[in-house]
């Protein structure tokens, strides 16, 4: 297992756990051999379970975790408990013992734990969660979906950097283009600040590539790469579009229904709309990272099942196999360097 | 046409103007006979369009204007302009001689106009555009959907209750259910305007049915009957939802016509997933309304057709014929009053 990417696994996160964690870390192993598990949890509910996953069993090693992080969790509370699977999880990656951690788990929760124990980059203000998205194009990055209801200008950019790195580990882009969400392309358009976060990047931000301002049907129009807006609204778009698609789909349903002639068609066309509705299935999206910390923690949804579960530890691998946070590392470096310099061009004048 | 609901229609705004509004008015006087129009605009425009409209032509009174606002026109130049086909329409409300007033043409334009010859209802701070979408179990209110970029809770507050009365005219709801969209239904969610609005409102502001903080996955859900929220979250939620079924149709198209067996299923489906189409059709859900003026202000949204447009003239036929203002105005009298007891009865103790 030595020149394997160590993984740690919250097993006890999630409405299905441990069994979906466990399953979900089987299915990944097939598409991904070079993985292997920490897997953090009650040794009692793990063991007998990985007597049917003998895949999955000589691949990883179980530690035992006495306490669970429930879904009702306060985060001021669950940061003084030391002996969570989420909180060992954690640990590893903090000791080196594992590449990244993934949880289905309590978001507030991940994000409490994940700060105190991981720190934050340097640069970073505030932690940011992003995720890819289906577009009519290919695939984006939207960021952040929650971890900040407020921002202001220099988290919106910083958002920005995060959400490029990201979109180079992840759907593998040399030059991700970014966009910031607004109700109107103009520059006036929007609260201060969209506005003065848009000049900031549109004076230009090494190594970034703006696009400008974008607006809601931009998202899934593949419009950029990269969609970066605060918390409230970034959460409020992801789920509109989830509850959209699960109306479309209940629509679609009824009509097949609605007729003979429909359901004979719907026979017809069956396994194209399958196709189809694999490339829109959430589980697809799911594995949100965790950015602007110092480690890599990957969320599940916490209704995941274990497919989608298995994706959410493919976007780990893939963050960990594309050295994601030293790059990451390196360009805010470069960036602080430039910013270094350009004071002191300005001290100078 | 004396005993007919007047409508005044700015025949010039809309990217297919002047056509399109003519022939939009032609359709909807099909499905409201008991509208009669006055039609602002370039004369020498209007008047050969009508010859081929005999049923419009026989139902309305032309107007002439000479002026035309733009689409890139800013609101602080438009307001300046007094003979063009969006300002002689709206004076024609204030006037009395409209009961309403429907554009296709430039919102910001429109706003100010509106908000300038026609004033806010009393009580009212700031105006709010509204709409109707369809939902898992019919058709639900949403706004502001940006006439609003940032508000306080009191701005969200005065939303609700216009959200509510407009609900009440135009779905016909005898007790709309409110929902403040958030990111979360807990109480400690969202930012302090939402919070402060959420808390008011469970308190209790007569006649409403608060039902608490809904999600983005209950808009299309259907959660409640009126969606309360900032202009800013409001535009990129519409954009968002606009943007999906976009893309979830451009999907579809792709899956039928991916292999023979899914086209000849097409065909046998095509009568069920026309209908399907229509209840998703955009333009069944043209007709936003400017809500807190003190008059009766509908917009039509810029790229429509003759049918959206139709669409947007039921609106304004359905908000004249219920009397949505006076409903309104009664509304914020009742409530002003329960204001002004509290606060007296604040006083003696």
């Amino acid at each position: 297992l030595n020149n394997r990417i160590p993984i740690a696994l919250d097993v006890m996160g999630g409405d299905k756990a441990p069994e979906m964690v466990l399953k979900g870390a089987d299915i990944a192993l097939v598409r991904f051999p070079d993985l292997s598990f920490q897997l953090f949890g009650l040794e009692e509910r793990i063991k007998p379970l990985l007597e049917k996953l003998p895949r999955l069993k000589q691949a990883s090693v179980v530690h035992h975790a006495e306490d669970v992080i429930t879904g009702e969790a306060k985060p001021s509370s669950v940061i003084r408990m030391k002996r969570t699977s989420m909180r060992l999880a954690i640990d590893a990656v903090e000791a080196g013992d594992a590449a990244c951690c993934v949880s289905a788990g309590n978001t507030g929760a991940l994000m409490a734990i994940a700060k105190i124990v991981l720190k934050m980059l340097p640069g970073i203000d505030r932690p940011a969660i992003a995720t890819f998205l289906p577009t009519a194009v290919g695939e984006s990055v939207i960021l952040d979906l929650g971890a900040n209801v407020e921002c202001d200008a220099e988290n919106l950019v910083q958002f920005a950097l995060m959400g490029d790195s990201f979109a180079r580990a992840v759907l593998g882009l040399s030059k991700p283009t970014i966009g910031l969400l607004n109700i109107g392309s103009e520059e006036l358009k929007g609260n201060e600040a969209v506005r003065e976060a848009g000049q900031r990047l549109r004076d230009g931000v090494p190594g970034l590539t703006f696009h400008g301002f974008v607006e809601g049907t931009d998202i899934a129009a593949g419009t950029v790469d990269v969609i970066v807006t605060d918390g409230f609204t970034g959460n409020i778009a992801l789920k509109t579009i989830e509850g959209t698609v699960k109306l479309y789909t209940q629509f679609l349903r009824g009509a097949f229904k609605s007729s003979l002639l429909a359901k004979l068609g719907y026979l017809f066309a069956a396994p194209a709309l399958q196709r189809m509705r694999e490339r829109l299935d959430p589980r697809r999206y799911n594995g949100a990272m965790l950015l602007g910390l110092n480690g890599i923690v990957v969320k599940s949804h916490g209704s995941s099942d274990e497919i989608g579960f298995a994706n959410a530890i493919g976007v780990a691998h893939d963050l960990c196999a594309n050295g994601f946070l030293e790059r990451i590392r390196e360009e805010l470096e470069a960036l602080s360097t430039i910013a270094a310099e350009s004071q002191a061009a300005a001290a100078q004048v």
